[in-house]
């Protein structure tokens, strides 16, 4: 496909360097690590380098690093892990209203099962801040969950802040850093987390394995039971070939990770801030500084975001209107409303991610291809029409643009 | 390597014709399926494409098919989910006493969340009888768990009579056919099984990716929870290649089964009648006939389990001692005791796992090499030494063979 890949927030094309590596162990080295024999030695010193390689990436130790089928699950475990483990200390667990669902949706699991679930909100800019956290928590609160990035509007948290909250009051805290690693430095002793979740295919990986860093010490329950693999905490034969490409991926990804964190985000702000100039009423989602450098989320008004997606497809270019994980329903955004944007206005946003790989042609094609859609789209929009119609009966020629700064511009 | 892989019960390797399929949906179709742009939908119908191979496999329709990261998922999703969803009717399951621990250690779980759990005994060949089953089914049984094939002694449970009397009292019946399924024709409907768990690294397809078979209108309780993907059963971003290597593994496994598992059965059956015949003091684990075409495990009396896997694996040969997943633990296999083999005897056994990629040449090879080496080993053990000085200060010199053909060979 020569089509231009701008959804990597979604999932990540797998490198050939890290697929090259993989490969060995479907076909050759294909043992289970289990095994006493050299099949299954040469599988488990795989695993082991691989290990290695995750948690360097993130500062921690091996030993402090659990191999999971997925970010979703690393969160799942973490969540509902601790808070069964700790739930004679406490039943009250926080997050915020901005996480992703698998985060969200086990909080809401966690609910039915007699657990108090405080959601923290969000500023306009989808920050959740120390304040909101410091007065939330109590003394029965024994875990605190709050993603390093969001994954829709790109959004960093202050981790360090919430993190040392948390261990004032002595409940363990666990960051989905799953849109995180490998696009922003992330050093778990730097942050001092309890817990965090990471997924290889958001850093061109494999889709299918992920990790739970838990420090050493903190201990969790198991949702899963069966073989003594990873400790008994996610039992099942290892997924070798995936979990040599996680640690592959890991190291690539986070070396020489500044230099080309810049070099995406002078990209990014090239998109950015060619779409806001050139697509009237349009405006930017989430914080214009403290964002993912590969993270671009701006509200479009008067255009359906569906219909932008397909439209922009249809030229070739691969977007998002915000997580994928919840395409097929027809609900806006719960980041977009968290933030305080209408339904309407939280219906018409593009999320456009960028990768390593991502060239300048690419980001001048997408500035050429945007308005024009965009201006095609709005002209079959009833509520545009209307808008118009206003416009033109309005007594004071101001409103329009005056409309704009404040309600939709107001992070440039 | 050029080995003498015989440990196929384990893992398996991924066939070249699967890894071919699987390729281009790490580099090239790398969508999230849940994007609604081009690269996603066509990692979509990659998945609905698969779903039909894996349903087809088994004779159940696409719908039916849950894709999970593992057997053990499968099976925990299985009997938590039944056991959990069908509480409010009773909480009572009832599995068996020689289960993989997936299904083992799920059951000890919900033991301790307050259900009651029967593990139905087996006979000296391993077998379920349907009498106990009736005998021990109760108005407050809500799930009942036979494996269709055990993974250390190969017996095949008669599952049809089982899952019948299941349906018959009104609990669902479950069947981790993970070992079963690839190595001989299993169909859900002639079974009547409500859910039945497999993998895809016991037929040559990666390891990382199962499936759960739920008949149209059973319900079952998630164990993690985020996006919508598989319905909510199982979320996070699904695993496009192994779901794909999983659907051609699946297809290439039930292609002409019933001659590849006629043609494996041969070689297995020269491999054991020519241990049982070349090694005295041998016997054969499980049943003769009801057992898994590429399964032979052997009692070696007086050779320690773990030295004489480390001495065939020093001659190119990789066996295993019983399921791969309990390696390090020195506890003798709970299969092998069930069916009632002393400690001592359960130590010295050893698995011989087939596929249809095993040669006549390298059965030969086994036959020449592992007569030796139980000599060898059986030389250096106390307990041959004790053994051979009561055999020669015995009265009756008919001891040692009628022991050996009433202990050690009631199978042949």
């Amino acid at each position: 496909m020569n089509a231009i890949y701008l959804d990597n927030a979604a999932t990540t094309k797998v490198k050939p360097e890290v697929l090259a590596k993989m490969l060995p162990y479907f076909t050759d080295v294909f043992g289970n690590p289990g095994s006493v024999h050299a099949f299954g030695r040469s599988a488990k010193l795989a695993i082991d380098k691989a290990r290695e390689q995750v948690a360097k990436a993130i500062g921690a130790n091996a030993s402090e690093i659990t191999f999971t089928a997925s970010g979703t699950e690393a969160d799942n475990i973490a969540l509902i892990g601790a808070a069964i483990r700790n739930q004679k200390k406490g039943k009250h667990i926080i997050t915020s209203a901005i996480e992703h669902h698998a985060v969200l949706h086990t909080a809401e699991h966690l609910a039915k099962q007699g657990f108090d679930v405080t959601y923290l909100p969000v500023d306009a800019d989808g920050i959740v801040s120390p304040e909101t956290l410091e007065s939330a928590i109590r003394e029965d609160t024994t875990v605190v969950s709050v993603m390093a990035a969001n994954n829709e509007i790109g959004t960093i948290q202050p981790i360090r802040e919430l993190a040392e909250i948390a261990r004032k009051h002595g409940a363990l805290f666990h960051t989905d850093a799953v849109q995180a690693v490998g696009s922003i430095p992330i050093n778990v002793h730097e942050l001092g987390v309890d817990m965090l979740s990471l997924s290889a295919h958001k850093f061109h990986g494999p889709k299918g394995i992920g990790a739970l860093y838990l420090k050493k010490g903190v201990r969790v329950d198991a949702l899963e039971f069966g073989g003594s693999q990873e400790r008994g905490l996610r039992p099942g034969t290892e997924n070798v070939p995936y979990i040599v490409g996680l640690g592959e991926a890991a190291e690539l990804a986070t070396r020489g990770l500044q230099e080309k964190a810049e070099r995406v985000a002078r990209l990014r702000d090239k998109l950015i801030d060619g779409i806001l100039e050139r697509v009237p009423y349009s405006r930017l989602n989430g914080h214009r500084m403290r964002r993912l450098p590969n993270n671009s989320n701006i509200s479009i008004r008067f255009v359906e975001g569906e219909s932008l997606l397909l439209t922009l497809d249809m030229a070739g270019i691969a977007a998002s209107s915000g997580s994928a994980c919840t395409s097929g329903s027809l609900d806006p955004s719960h980041v977009l409303l968290a933030i305080g944007l209408t339904h309407e206005i939280a219906h018409g946003s593009l999320r456009l991610t960028l990768s390593d790989e991502t060239t300048e042609e690419e980001i001048d094609r997408v500035l050429e291809v945007l308005p024009n859609i965009a201006q095609r789209l709005r002209k079959m929009s009833p509520l545009w029409e209307d808008f118009q119609f206003r416009d033109k009966n309005s007594d004071n020629s101001n409103d329009k643009n005056s409309g704009r700064k404040e309600q939709l511009c107001t992070l440039n």
